[in-house]
């Protein structure tokens, strides 16, 4: 299934007044205020979140998997799928594949499918934490900090195998999560795992080609659960500072413990110029990888406070890898997808709306009453018509999910694929 | 100091123009929505919420506290600080006073002061966890649930006392906090403890007058730093059961473990008719008494939708004692409670904007994206022009903060009282 | 494999002698403290732990599973396994079923199995969160809290089927671990659910012979990361009274939030005489399943304080169902279980070490140093003899780990079994 | 008071007869095991652990604080009482000061005095998180991150007061702890903050002798609730390497989010040569500041299992300066004390128990159980003989809470100090 202009126009209509009355009002507001509008929608269209290839199937927990009908089963229906996305929303337009779950069968097929979506290929993520049929080590143990050589050597060849899938594909960076660590006090020499990660570290760096970044990925817990080897930022920031300058760090955003004040993470990373990609997901207990947005959207909105404060005045980072990593347990998963894009265009929206100026001005005043009032200003207001604005300029749906159902999208998807369809993944 | 009418007018004649603009077009597009907005505005104007007389001075940590110009020094001078607060919010009208800090010298000229600022008395709080000079026991080891019966007595004695000083003045609650619990493993043993505590709430309740109630705090950890006494709802609950049906819980937002699904126990406990008052703060990492709505807004606001739901189909519990319980280390404390109470507002309000009857029927259809669409769509409304149309009916400020600014109140109060004068309190 | 007296006795003659110095020492030690010794084997030789019948299987996380050798593929494996446990450690004396996992196919030939084994029924476990092959109904949106009666119905019979089967077996009780709740704002009504949880068990209640118990298990989140409809030992307690006399709670130590005070928990129940069971594990982040003792053996040892005063002093409670609940994720699931055993053996034996008649009396005295010292006395004595005694005269291993590489049980199941088996369960 | 050697001896005497006969038993085991009893025993002896200032009086929350009696009054009292602690354990032989709260009038007479005791002068530690007297600037909004110069500069100046007066004392080493950051967001920029912190530090940093170091601790939160400046390890560690060599971290136990790694953090910095301090104590819920070894023994236990490795392996690292940061709210401080050095002597002691050849051997062959079983082998020895017999060999006493209290110390103390006094501190 594609979604073509015409049928998103044809939705559009019934929305149209309201929008246009809406945003009028919003515009003119914000106007008023000395918001340059244009400028505003400008980055609003330009900013592009990455879809994993395994977000597309349902998800499951320990306990179990309830799948969802209509599935992607290969690598091109998932691609088709984050058309779908990308056609409605306009901020979709690109994919992060995860291997080996993805490896494209016919390259160029792939690519001219992807293109015609006009849907870039973003961070390619390798995969140590499971065991490939046929493979002859086992990660067990570790893959990266893995004490025996010879796991560590198919851990290092395997993400040279991906950066050369995705370099095929028009990656430019390469995410490591690591799962590496120690269920039991004593399993691990935390010093000896931590040496031979940044060693397995190193060797694939040396394989990165020129114009790519390594994204190093940090997670306090789970699957191992007493120690993980890369534990937070500062061990991230510490490997990508061993590694060399087109290493950084990535942070997820239900990678963290209890209470941790992310949007400073974020901050003194953009200030080292060590942050170089960004995975969203919202949580209560831990990485619960729920729909962004979800349960904690102010601290979405301090965390783009800060992005977008360093987007402006720290041009040390690179580009920065935007991708949504949730899972699906309950939902029609493009239906969460849309609505975990619409979280991040709400939160990055209100995040320009605030006074920089004002609010430094504020700050060395020190009237905190005052830095707070400017951080509300913009968190309250309604930002919905720039975001619909934004997606209208750009040939996308002015109200995504319900588009999503009057297209009957997934009765279509269903009716292609088959009910009982299961995508990889986890 | 004492804001008039007339002050409040000349302020709000420069917001005026934009407000009824803003406010229109809201009006419009929620009455389209289906929305009853006179109803709406009822609601706003009748909710008041207490402010307790120790919340007028700055608060402090156990690494000191630094202290704000021109405190109240008097429970009289703390009175016309919250008539300031209700003359600019008009959702100040109460005030809930802590014994032994406030008893009032001179009870008729007390009431009739407040009585001229439209403040009402509410709930009268208890201190059993700090020594008084010249008290015959100490607390140090407890009170409610002392091993010592002496202490014990004391403890219920004062207790009565303050609801004796709060029935003068027409207070009709009575809060007990207990800080009672241990700070290591051992040194209480935890059945004695609570069937002392329950014993000794029995005596305080065979004191309280017909038409009271009384309120049971809880909380997991600080003063004590391994137990408390009364540490979550279930036991505050069981408490509650076992006094009687005058007695209820009292749930203050700081007083849970990380994590805690706080909505889910307002809930429950209103399903069971026991929620009997709250207080509100915020916090990130513990009890941090922070500005309501400063650090989770979102959690409030679904806090909200399960008072309002409550309030709606449980007509089992009693009209809720609401309190601001938050301390002031780095704001004008004026400010920080026109914050506050500006929060509380803005969450209630959401609240009520919430399709009861579309939800209900998502809900029993599994559409889970639904669900969280009218949640969402409920909470993304900017609400502000509400508030302020609430206020501007009852006479109060378009713009609390501003016009408290722009009406130089503290300069005003320093002046009158001077700069270095200390509130009672924490 | 079947571990014979004779082969356990070859292993102990290495050990014996040393065994009977430390033991000798240990035991006058003690003696001249006051403590009866015999009574106190006694005790620990009584004190048996049900081994469920999941736990035999290498356990998984979502990220993927790494199995082990020689897993049991049968029930009667899976006895057999247990039976090798007891052998052993002689404390391993019970299995707790799974159903479905674990349905007998012939009755008369598993009850005879595990008798020659010296193996009980303990409690027998339902399965609700996972959807069967040919299930008419699907409990992805809840089991007994769902809002669908025909779900409800499906789940109540599921679980008078489980008391059915447990009855054949002379299981006396019946543990409801429930995971119904919901992974977002507004997908559930709490009260809703919470009053067709309450109605679905008191229909199970009703099924329930009269001389069984009901387990009500709780616990905050996973797999629903929102809520979970029976989220505290308070929902649990209330819901138990609900149902009757023969309803208790059960607690999974690893089913609370961050920094709770479980011991306080475990005291407050069985004061209340509504304490059924206990599920054993460790853990250090959430629910994480790790062998006992492995991460905070001096809370287990605080909870098994609380367990030995209750014992003494609450006989409103019934005899507790004690289960371990781990998963084995990077070990051998026996040796994990044998280091699980000993480790509850432990907590217990420093339990019983303690001078309750002293720590009393230093409450009662304030004397917090002196009742720190009393229960860090019992603690740091280094009880492994005591356990190894109560073995011996069970007939047990000295050293089980030991004996258990020695006798060559892993490599003697491969051979039987071959390597790549798979037992059922998570 | 001063304990002479004489009157500890008294009370040995009653115990000499049964702490021989265990600790004979003992090291008989322990060396047939292969131990070097009489090495072990001279690190014991050989640690010492400084005793911070303002420990020597009763704490409190911010909810109050209860008096001790008898609690020193000036720097001479202070001295005096670690000279008590010092004499019984022997694990006492150094104070670290806190400015302004102790500033010695007389330098030599303090020297002579400490010395007479064998107390050396550890760590000084400054104060910018309180205003004192007369200052000219105001740490409310942040000292040496402040915004505002001036009160970098108080605050930098500061600093250098304290290295001046640790130095005419023989202090090598300096403890920034800063309370620096802020209770909202939006109140600070995360970035300008840590800058001026980074610059500030690197001024103080210029001051120091060439044989000093600074260390400089990091803290999640309190007394600012919403962001600390210097919030984990990573942040620290990075201003260490910032400053220069003689920078390193210092850990203090309880400031770590909740479920932290701490023993990881501890490897890693060891690893990386950049720890230089610790401060101990114990915690349930945050910064609790209770007791050493009261809440969390085998956590203390595999934190010095890691500082055992790496005091062996990293030889990168200085001496570290080790204190205990505990608060004393409910227990006779000495005592606290002294039941703090116990516990952590015995972590020391069980970790040296450790055989770190074997443990290495099992991690090598992923031999999980084992590496538990190694840990626990050395954890679950009773060690008590051993602190006793070190203690023994120093003069120190056998049981030093027993000692303390039949020494009449507290009683002696207040006949000479009177019962009202009240220490400097928090």
């Amino acid at each position: 299934m594609k979604i073509e202009q015409q049928h998103i126009e044809g939705v559009n209509k019934s929305y149209l007044k309201s929008h246009q009355e809406n945003y009028d009002f919003l515009a003119n507001n914000l106007t008023q205020k000395g918001i340059n509008i244009s400028n505003l929608l400008g980055k609003l269209k330009a900013f592009q979140v990455a879809i994993p290839s395994w977000a597309l199937g349902a998800g499951g927990t320990r306990f179990g998997r309830f799948s969802y009908y209509g599935e992607p089963s290969s690598l091109e229906q998932k691609i088709q799928d984050i058309g779908i996305l990308h056609a409605l929303t306009q901020t979709a337009g690109a994919v992060s594949l995860h291997i080996p779950w993805d490896i494209p069968e016919d390259y160029a097929a792939v690519k001219e499918l992807a293109e015609g979506l006009n849907i870039k290929f973003d961070a390619v993520n390798s995969n140590t934490f499971q065991d490939q049929k046929d493979a002859k080590e086992t990660y067990k143990y570790g893959s990266l900090s893995n004490t025996n050589e010879a796991v560590r050597q198919q851990a290092i060849q395997h993400n040279l195998d991906v950066i050369n899938i995705g370099n095929q594909l028009g990656s430019k960076s390469l995410t490591v999560w690591l799962a590496d660590g120690s269920c039991f006090p004593g399993q691990n020499n935390f010093q000896t795992a931590l040496q031979n990660t940044e060693n397995s570290l190193k060797e694939i760096y040396k394989g990165l080609p020129s114009d790519w970044s390594m994204l190093i990925e940090y997670k306090p817990y789970e699957p191992n659960f007493y120690s993980t080897v890369i534990q937070d930022w500062g061990t991230s920031f510490m490997l990508a500072n061993a590694c060399g300058e087109k290493a950084y760090s990535l942070v997820d955003l239900g990678h963290h413990l209890p209470n941790s004040n992310i949007e400073q993470i974020v901050s003194i990373l953009m200030l080292k110029g060590k942050l170089g990609g960004f995975h969203f997901n919202d949580s209560k207990y831990g990485d619960d990888d729920l729909t962004v947005g979800s349960i904690k959207p102010y601290a979405l909105f301090l965390i783009f406070n800060e992005l977008v404060y360093g987007m402006q005045n720290n041009p040390q980072n690179p580009d920065l890898a935007w991708m949504i990593d949730a899972s699906h347990n309950v939902k029609d998963p493009l239906e969460d997808l849309i609505q975990s894009l619409e979280a991040i265009q709400e939160a990055y929206a209100k995040a320009l709306l605030v006074n920089q100026t004002e609010l430094k001005e504020a700050q060395l005043n020190n009237d905190v009453v005052k830095c707070q009032e400017i951080l509300q200003d913009a968190y309250r207001t309604d930002v919905r018509p720039l975001l619909a604005q934004a997606r209208l300029e750009s040939g996308g749906a002015l109200s995504p999910i319900n588009s999503y159902r009057r297209l009957n999208v997934r009765e279509t998807l269903i009716e292609e694929r088959g009910k009982y369809t299961v995508a990889t993944g986890l």
